[in-house]
Parts: C-alpha cells; sequence; structure tokens
C-alpha cells in the first residue's frame, strides 16, 4: 500500500525510518509515497511536498499517517482524507480526542478505518491490547501514568530531593518537555488520553472538557515528603471505572503506597492497567513517548490495515459527563483551607489539609468556591 | 465455529465458561460442541465424552483446545487433531516446547494453525505482542518472572522473612504450588516457556534440555538476608538474548537491584520484557497461572483463528544448543567452594563465594566437579 505522512517532524521522521529500512514481510506491504512538510527547510526527500492536495488527489495513496500534531490543520486533513476514502493513522491524541466523535463517524460513512494506536502511551501497545480485551469483554477500570514528561518530574523531586521548577527546566533542556510545558504539566495531555481511552474501553465519548483534571504544576518538594513520611510516592495519575451512574473519568496527582507497582515507575516511562472479569489485572509498561517508539506505534497500525486484521470496536455513544462518586481522601495544600472546612478531617500543616472520604463530585464546589490559582490537589491511596 | 475442549480442569472449565456466557461479537462464533474428560466423575455436563475419537471423527468440529497438561495422550491428541485438519490451542507448555518442531510442521503440512498464546505467561498477553513486534522487527532480548508459585514463596521467603520450606507449604495450601512442586522449584516450567519463547522471539528451537537451569529449591533465608544487606532482591528469571555466536538462554534466580521494575513484583505474579530496536523496552505484568486468565488466552487464540486474524510467524530453524558467553558475577553457597577456586573472587562466608565476572558457559564444568545436590547460585546484577 502506498501511504503518505502528514508531518516529519520527531514521529514522522521515525515512521519514514523504520518502514525505509524495513525486513519483514509485513514492512513490505508498506511504501511511503509522500510526505507533507512544513516549509522548504524540510524538503531534503525527493518524496517531500508542501501541498496537502498532492496527497489528498493521488489515487494511489491509499492511507495517510498525521503526526503533525495541533487541531488544525491536522483536523482538516483528517477530515478530507477519510472523505477521499484513504485510511488514517494518528498519534495526535489532541486532535482526536476533541474530534473523536465526528472523525469516527466520517471514517465509517466512508468505508475506511482511523486507527490510534499511537495516540495514547506511545510505543505501549494499549490501545491494541485493550481492543483485544474487548473481543472477549468490557473492562470494568483503567489507570495509568499517561504522561512521561510529569512523570520524570515527579521520579527526579522524589529521588533527588529537588524543586518541581529545577525539574522542569532539567526536562526541558533535555527534550523531555516543551518550551511551553502547560499541557503537560497542567495534566491536559492525560485528559485527551483519558478520553480516547474511555471510548476505547466503554464505548462511551466523553468530551474532554468534562473530565476534572488536576496538574502538578503546583506541587513542591515539601508535598511529597509528607508523602514520603507515610510511605506514599507522588505520581500523575489518570483512570477511569464503570460505576453505577455512568462512567468516572479522572485526572489527578495520587499519593501511591511505596509497594504499589506504579510508584516504582521512573524517568519518563508509561505505565497503564485495566481490570476486567476474565482476565484480572494486565499491566503495560514502556516509553510513553519518543520517536522511534511513538513510530513504532504508527507503523503497527498501518500494518493492521494492510494486513485487513485491524480490530474495529463497537460503536461509541456521548455521555453527558463524567460521574466521579468514588469516595477517597484527599491532601489539599491551598492559601484557603477554610473554603475546606466542612469535609476537613485532618489539618497537617498551616496550609495542608486531609479531608474525610468524599468524592470528586462532592469537592469541586469547594475547589471552585476557594479561588487559589495556586492550590494543589492529590487523591491519597488508602 | 464449532470447538472441542480437550480437557475440563482448571483451565478447560474456565474456557467453556467464558465461551458459554459470552456477550462480544467474537464470542458468539465460538461454540463449544464436545468436552474431552478423564472419568464418569466429571460427565456433568451433555457435552462431555471419554472417547477422543468422538471429537476426531466429527467433522463438523473445526479447533480442539489442548487443556489437559502432561506429554501424553495430549501430544498424541494435538498432533491426531491438526493432522484430521483441526486447527488447535494449546496452554500445555511442556508438551509443547518437547515437541514443539514436530507439531509445527504438522500443522503446516496439514493447513491449520498451532496457538499457544496461554502456554507462557497466563492471561499476560506475551506471545501475541511478541509476535506483534515481529511484523516490526526481531527482539534483540527478552526477560522475565515466567512463574507465579516460585515469586509468591521469593516473595514472601524476603517481605515476611520466612524460610523456603514454609513458603512452599503455604503455596501448596493455597493451591498455587503442586504437591509435587519440582517442575516449578527446579525451574523447568520456566524452561519450558523461554525454549517456547525463544521460538517466538528469534526463530530458533532450541531443544528445553540445552537450557542451563538452576532453581531456587535450596535457596535459604540467609541468602535473602545477604541480598538485602546489598540493596537486592532474588527472582527466579528466565531470558534471552541474540549474540554473536548464538542464542543464549538461560534460567536461573537472580538478585535484581531494589529499583528493578522486576524486583517489586509481589505475590504470584509474573512480569515479562523484550527490548527491540524501535520499541525499545516494553514490559507485561499480569495473572500468570489461574483458570480464568488462562482461559481468557485460550479464548483469545480461538477468536484469532475465528476472525482469520491469527499471525503466522516466520518459520523457525533447529539451534544446536544455548550459547551462554555473557559475564556476570554468580553467588554460590556450596558446601564445596574449592570446586570454585578458579573463579572467586571474594569468600562471603564459610560456604558462599562470589565469582569475578565469568559466564554460564564457564561456570557449568566447575559446577559439574563439584556434586553437591544442595548447591545455590543465582546471578548478581551489577
Amino acid at each position: 500500500m502506498k501511504i503518505a505522512l502528514l508531518g516529519h517532524g520527531v514521529v514522522g521522521s521515525g515512521v519514514s525510518k523504520i518502514i525505509d529500512s524495513g525486513r519483514t514481510d509485513e514492512l513490505d506491504r508498506l511504501e511511503v509515497k509522500r510526505i507533507l512538510v512544513k516549509d522548504e527547510s524540510e524538503m531534503t526527500d525527493p518524496r517531500t511536498t508542501l501541498d496537502f492536495n498532492d496527497i489528498l488527489n493521488d489515487p494511489e495513496i491509499g492511507l495517510a499517517a498525521e503526526c503533525m500534531g495541533g487541531l488544525e490543520p491536522a483536523h482538516t486533513f483528517v477530515k478530507k482524507a477519510l472523505e477521499s476514502g484513504k485510511h488514517v493513522v494518528t498519534s495526535n491524541k489532541k486532535m482526536l480526542a476533541v474530534f473523536f466523535e465526528e472523525l469516527m463517524e466520517t471514517a465509517e460513512a466512508n468505508h475506511v478505518t482511523l486507527a490510534y494506536e499511537a495516540s495514547v502511551g506511545g510505543g505501549i501497545p494499549w490501545i491494541a491490547d485493550l481492543t483485544r480485551i474487548r473481543r472477549i469483554e468490557m473492562p470494568d477500570s483503567f489507570r495509568g501514568i499517561f504522561n512521561g514528561t510529569t512523570n520524570y518530574i515527579l521520579s527526579g523531586m522524589y529521588s533527588e530531593g529537588k524543586e518541581f521548577e529545577d525539574m522542569l527546566a532539567e526536562a526541558q533542556k533535555l527534550g523531555y518537555a516543551e518550551q511551553d510545558p502547560s499541557d503537560d504539566i497542567d495534566g491536559m495531555d492525560v485528559r485527551y488520553k483519558c478520553s480516547i481511552t474511555a471510548a476505547a474501553a466503554f464505548d462511551k465519548w466523553i468530551d474532554p472538557e468534562k473530565i476534572p483534571v488536576f496538574g502538578i504544576r503546583h506541587i513542591r518538594k515539601k508535598d511529597l515528603d509528607w508523602g514520603r513520611s507515610r510511605g506514599l510516592v507522588c505520581k500523575l495519575i489518570g483512570s477511569g471505572k464503570k460505576n453505577e451512574d455512568g462512567i468516572s473519568v479522572l485526572v489527578r496527582p495520587v499519593f501511591l503506597k511505596e509497594n504499589d507497582t506504579f510508584a516504582g515507575i521512573l524517568q519518563n516511562y508509561n505505565a497503564i492497567e485495566s481490570i476486567s472479569a476474565t482476565l484480572g489485572k494486565a499491566v503495560f509498561i514502556g516509553q510513553g513517548a519518543g520517536s522511534l517508539p511513538t513510530a513504532h506505534a504508527v507503523v503497527q497500525d498501518m500494518i493492521d490495515i494492510v494486513t485487513h486484521t485491524h480490530r474495529f470496536a463497537a460503536e461509541k455513544t456521548r455521555a453527558a459527563g463524567t460521574v466521579n462518586t468514588e469516595p477517597a481522601v484527599w491532601y489539599i495544600r491551598t492559601s484557603c483551607p477554610e473554603a475546606f472546612t466542612a469535609v476537613t478531617a485532618e489539618k497537617t500543616g498551616e496550609d495542608t489539609i486531609l479531608t474525610k472520604a468524599v468524592s470528586m463530585d462532592e469537592l469541586l464546589p469547594a475547589v471552585r468556591a476557594c479561588e487559589d490559582p495556586a492550590l494543589f490537589l492529590a487523591e491519597v491511596a488508602e
């Protein structure tokens, strides 16, 4: 099958490298015909073009891999490719989470596949294994360290005793964090991935905006020290669960027990687990990002399509929102602890409290009332 | 597709439970028509039979799942089923490892599939993900905690400070260990799984008898205490690696560093990792045994076959043996330390030594010369 790459940055260049140097029967069935690049400086390969129409109007191209990132023009290009009868593979979680419903409908209407293995967990075969489990059962829950940048920061703060700003600067220096790291440290990246995972796991599409999110921008060394004194390690966790009233999906730091498998996930690794009736707990750990691991996932999707082994999951329906009613204890550091008086179980410091067991849905009104832009909140594992 | 179960014990009963209560499109395509049982006491279902010929001679049955265990009659039944044009799924690692070459050739000659996901790692999608990676590249190496029984024993000895015999008795009481636990504690079970994994990973079939194996039968609390004093945790590890001269495959206890992901794998869980050029390190953790997780894997193989999505790996060739030339430091406790004088780097106790960095192939002659039936040997991570 002749394919086109939309974007030739970190992921796209990895994809062309894997396919061009491929030595398996499956890779022999893929050929990169065109590569859409941003400007003339990137036109180092005879296959490059600056004009998307060169790809869209080429009937020989049966598949386009979108590795551009960002919402536009990625979204428009993907939609047009699907409408013109081309399969699409994407690694762009933000674009996919926001336009999931529309793009899946477009793919179905045009009898083509939109595959997105690389959009969640980079090289971890997460969506593939989740879709495989779905052939037998729907998982009860999932939970994961979905973001390598924040895991790198939290691991370093914990093991080296550094402050947040120092670890962030280090992550930026190493290329693990963007110059504007907001999407990572505010949890937005994990929110997109949880929206996509919830769709794959539970057949429910949830607007990412409806998923409560708390990041690690305001975490301090002293928060980790408090956790350490109680045998707890802090990780940024995205999770989802079926409950009586709907789907719970949530992004927040969690103080995990030291012997939790996730507590030992170091550096920029990702780890994701599902729990289902017959398989039980299954955990997947790997490189959640990076050129070649993410490109590997993009190419796996291509192989599924070209070998007609892509697994189609059931149709999704839109969920009105999330129902986060599971009670938990929360650690909160804020300049206005009085906003949480009604739910406070213990004052652990001048500006820190532990709550009684309350759900995120019960907690959110107090968080809003508090209006503290530097509030730090984390769940505490029982 | 109408299927037959050969055996209705722990795994077989899980398979019929999953298929009979299935609620997915994929499960709807499977129907258990006959179940071969051992004796009349097991004939609680109208589909049961005591006669294998009822299955072999039924042209409606397109697939047989062998969940009997043991070498015979499992091997003969599998071979006959393949010869009569039926696909076979097996969870029987011992039988498969011993007859791998013969049975794969029989399957190929009869244009049917012999699938074995459940034979290694129980519910962990290990063989499936390994075969998926193989579409892009051959792994460089694999490593795993492949046996839940010994991991349960080692975890308990480490965290509760118990002796080997006490933890073994506890594992037997809980049903994690057999009354004759030799295959588990002597490492034979891991050896079979490494033979099968090496075939799937490297296209080389290695006679299990040719794989050096050291178990944990003679481990003592004092060995773990020595490790703990150096920040090391002992696990029974099977591993394989391509090297210049061939394939290294090895089963032995390893003193791992405390921050190694595998050091934190507790209870009866399994963990397996592969390292390959573009995907990097990928780790899979889950229930390595048990009725439903293993049955889940058997049913996944059936679904691959019925949906024509089973992945065929490249043809295997027989390797003459293993080439274990990687140097390592070894911890040895023996009544005849003098047999190891030439390789000893440090005498750590009256009957314990640490070796210089030597390979397993260099060490084996001394182990044989020593003739100590209670020798305990473990690799020490650098």
